[in-house]
């Protein structure tokens, strides 16, 4: 009865905002009365930033990043080590990455992570061609950066064994107690990892 | 030099969501990562429904509550108590008071609360038209539903001092303890209105 009493187009965006991640259906109505109170430059502008979003931009056809040019701007920049290569995830993990500023070479972005749950597996992700990549590239070391959680690991460890012979060095992220953190409210195996991989001062 | 490394397309979209009330940095680079991995339809959906918000709703000419037909279903409904009028601040209050099935009269939707740190006067809400409407109707009850917050408060004040004389019954909704909370983490002015509105079993 109470869906009844919302126009049609209002309950329809608030459908639409509800189907996003982390956005439940008081969320949802929130953001959709915000939109109907502002100016009509709000919802519109929000519309074409979405229209344009899949309209213009692609992979990269090296790296598989999101991308606007063919290749990617980090793909294209000649000043950053081609013989370093992180392998990520997902496009969000490079920006985490690039942000840190503490990596200057070359990305490939798995687009997932091998998951038998979700029935996700190599095959579903950018894996033969990173393959492909590593052996045509001069690529000294490969940092296996996907993300600390079992489907992370078990992606790492698959690549780990596919790319043995095909490349000299590979790495993982170290894994210790987060900056800023709290030793007291620290996850028992986050400090167990931190413990097995103290560094001499 | 992190924000270059988006494609300007996927940029906007981040800034758009960042514009909502709610969604940080972080949540509209998720949000937006989210669509750019999901199905075109999701996005364009969503854009879909974002022009035709504004396009097809505006505010019913009795009640300014949001609708597609003026005067909208609650104004036109014939079964519903002509004598017994709730005035709200926003149309998600006509949504919430709706939802509790506890009101069958009509609403009246003032748009805002009056807020002199906001400069927001008593002419910037729908309460000249909440007075002509009192005035010609044939109202026998009207619960001044504003927020129990500062601005709702004054609101109520103002609006009773308005309507004193034109109606003969005003009420306020009441304030107490709420349904499933703990009274032990209830703040000291609610528990104080609980106390002082304790009511005889």
């Amino acid at each position: 009865m109470a869906r009844n009493i919302l126009p049609r187009t209002v309950q329809r965006l608030i459908d639409e905002f509800a189907r996003l991640p982390g956005i439940g259906p008081k969320s949802a109505s929130r953001l959709t009365f915000y939109l109907l109170r502002g100016t009509d430059n709000l919802a519109l502008d929000l519309a074409t930033a979405l229209q344009e979003l899949k309209a213009h931009t692609r992979f990269c056809s090296i790296c598989f990043n999101i991308t606007e040019a063919d290749p990617c701007v980090i793909c294209g920049d000649e000043a950053r080590d081609p013989t370093l290569l992180c392998v990520v995830e997902e496009p969000l993990d490079v920006v985490a990455i690039e942000r840190s500023r503490a990596f200057n070479g070359r990305y490939h972005v798995l687009h997932g992570a091998i998951s038998p749950v979700e029935g996700i597996g190599p095959e579903d992700l950018k894996i033969a061609e990173l393959v492909g990549r590593v052996q045509q590239g001069a690529f000294k070391e490969i940092i296996l950066a996907t993300n600390p959680t079992l489907e992370g690991e078990s992606t790492a460890l698959y690549l780990q064994r596919r790319l043995t012979g095909v490349t000299i060095k590979m790495t993982r992220l170290a894994r210790g107690l987060p900056v800023g953190g709290d030793l007291e409210y620290t996850d028992e195996i986050t400090l167990g990892r931190a413990v097995e991989g103290r560094q001499e001062l």
